[in-house]
């Protein structure tokens, strides 16, 4: 079907034709609503009416953004790289993404599992919640979603073939460039800076050092096609409960650095840990943040190499190439380089927030402007050292002493 | 038109019906003769009957390995590669590279200008000839083909969209993927090793530090997409006069990592300077490939920074991001990574042709078997120098110093 744009009304006779959603529902009355408070595009639910436990999410993107209108336009097709990452999560990691239930590329809509117990990770931080299940959850994704779509795995024509899907997310690609690598870090019209801060973003401005690794990190985010990222995989992109975790809102998807989706989710871990110190003051979260984001990196680097391990043949390595010992330092060095590198994207995804356009809820939304002000300084300092020292840092302890000390130094 | 194979006799009849064709032979009556000693594909030469030197060239690709034959299956979509490879020339490097008179991806057909004065620089480095313009015609070549296909002056979607005409062109990647990276460097049945080498092979296939390095480039060559490069880049893939320089077969065209175009290059460089210890012995022509292999490095960084310092806005960096000191130390430091890995690239092709199944006619071809021996060590000895080395080496100095001593080492 030629697409249109649905409402509240007309979502709800689009999907009653289509035989997947009719079973679901069992021929129930619907009702639907508009829920969405997203940026960029349409979000409904659609509910039975006499059971509204029975219900599913519809996601459909328009050809503009959403949150500022038809004057800013962005090609809808974004929705089409969002669906073949939700595909893609479906084979990969079934468990921890929606189910989906209907998709349509030309009409730019997704319809999927409601997720009814679940909450957005970001804001279950930012009242503490202790989730026991995060680390091994979003280990297990990072290293089923990197390792399955890499060269490490993939055979080469099949690597190309599943980046021809998705090489075209031309525009969001471009966001991530101009708002996480460039515009923060400069004068630039679409920057928010904290009036209480402008000395600093004119001291940040001007720094470097600082700056020629961010060009560094730049150009490794728009050249290395290690494989199919989440591209925005920072606490708002997770849905979660004390028992499953969720990951939404692929849309960013593309073939990039290993370290980047890692980076997105220790940079935003590392927010909240931040936040802490002005919001609840609870240094036992704060140590469980400190202890999540050292099991991420540690299990992740398990499940990756055990993947890796009882994977005998791959585009990069065949059988009898090299001995058992050597292939061992290699894959040494190569969890070194990802480690290392996502230490730089978290730093970008950290400093970014502080002066760009999109800041994050738990600082930014701090009321004391005194407070805010220190959060803001404490979070830009982190990023900072992480991005200028991400090639030094040897190991979780030291990257966890950086994250600490900035505190007190 | 739809695909079907061409004859000396029905590649006449086909190209008479396009105006472009008709109007450069003034309808002249035509010969036409299968000149192809490629291993891929059909090259046919049409010349106007009256006057000879009135000349085009025809090359077809056939969807199979033409000089393996109809069971070794090649798709003939690498002609589209080459088609699309030979425009980006048109605009970019019209002088340096055969002018195009007709295309048809359908046909898998291209037909080309006849370089009637020109040979293939390999044969002319065997016999000793001096190309004063060589390296200021490769240099050239190199600097502009691969700035300006980079994202140092492409916008983000122009590169993006550029990167899917050619992101499919998987088999030719694959070939060298394991015929350069792979199989040259373990028991292999494509092999192809001199009776007088086994021993010097299997401990090849054992040194591992050797093959750790081989394993990074290779993935680097899967994963790193900074330009479109010509991906076989070697001195048979150019023809050459006293006065004019033309890069042609760009086949394996895909975007990859910088280094590589220049490594190959560089490599069949060092091979003819092998060889020629065991053919002519003549020092200086040696010195003067030498000296050719340093402008060629020197005038490449020259010509591409000039490119780079006139851009002032591109998708990595944009005005006003970054001062100018510390870009031009982000610059140095590109550049020197862009030498190393060209050294990298080069020990690799040059390794690769020792026992794999492409060797050089220089060193292959000797007849001497205990001269081709010491040829194929010394190549051999002098690859995995670079390769175990490459990151490393500082200068080129350092680089020709190494070239030159491993014949007295």
């Amino acid at each position: 079907m030629s697409f249109h744009i649905l409402t509240a009304q007309s979502v709800k006779d689009f999907l009653l034709n289509i035989p997947n959603i009719k079973d679901f529902f069992d021929d129930d009355i619907l009702e639907s609503q508009e829920i969405g408070d997203g940026n960029l595009n349409f979000v409904f639910i659609l509910k039975s009416q006499k059971d509204p436990t029975k219900a599913l999410i519809v996601k459909q993107a328009v050809p503009y953004l959403r949150c500022a209108g038809e004057d800013f336009p962005l090609s809808k097709e974004r929705m089409s790289f969002e669906i073949r990452a939700l595909q893609n999560y479906a084979k990969l990691v079934p468990h921890l993404a929606p189910k989906i239930y209907y998709e349509d590329e030309e009409m730019s809509i997704v319809v999927m599992q409601y997720l009814s117990e679940h909450i957005i990770l970001r804001k279950g931080l930012m009242e503490s919640v202790y989730y026991d299940n995060l680390a091994e959850d979003i280990s297990t994704f990072l290293a089923h979603t990197l390792f399955y779509t890499s060269s490490l795995y993939l055979d080469s024509s099949q690597k190309r073939h599943m980046m021809d899907s998705f090489n075209s997310n031309r525009e969001l690609c471009k966001l991530t460039e101009d708002f996480v690598f460039t515009f923060p870090y400069m004068e630039h019209e679409t920057n928010f800076i904290d009036e209480n801060c402008l000395d600093e973003a004119k001291t940040l401005f001007s720094t470097m050092q600082f700056k020629k690794n961010v060009l560094s990190l730049k150009y490794k985010f728009m050249t290395q096609s290690d494989a199919l990222l989440h591209g925005d995989l920072h606490t708002g992109s997770i849905m979660i409960s004390k028992k499953e975790t969720f990951v939404i809102d692929p849309e960013f998807a593309f073939f990039g650095p290993f370290g980047f989706d890692i980076g997105a989710l220790i940079a935003n871990l590392i927010n909240s840990y931040i936040s802490h110190f002005y919001i609840s003051r609870d240094g036992a979260y704060q140590e469980w943040i400190l202890k999540t984001i050292k099991e991420i990196f540690e299990k992740f680097e398990l499940k990756f190499l055990a993947l890796w391990d009882a994977q005998d043949e791959s585009s990069l390595i065949i059988p009898n190439f090299i001995d058992d010992k050597t292939l061992t330092e290699f894959k040494k060095d190569f969890m070194k380089k990802i480690f290392q590198e996502s230490i730089g994207y978290a730093g970008c995804k950290i400093a970014r927030r502080v002066f760009g356009i999109a800041g994050v809820e738990e600082i930014r939304g701090i009321t004391d402007a005194k407070k805010r002000k220190e959060a803001n300084l404490l979070a830009l300092k982190t990023g900072v050292k992480l991005i200028e020292n991400y090639k030094n840092i040897e190991n979780l302890d030291e990257l966890i002493d950086i994250i600490q000390v900035q505190k007190s130094s």
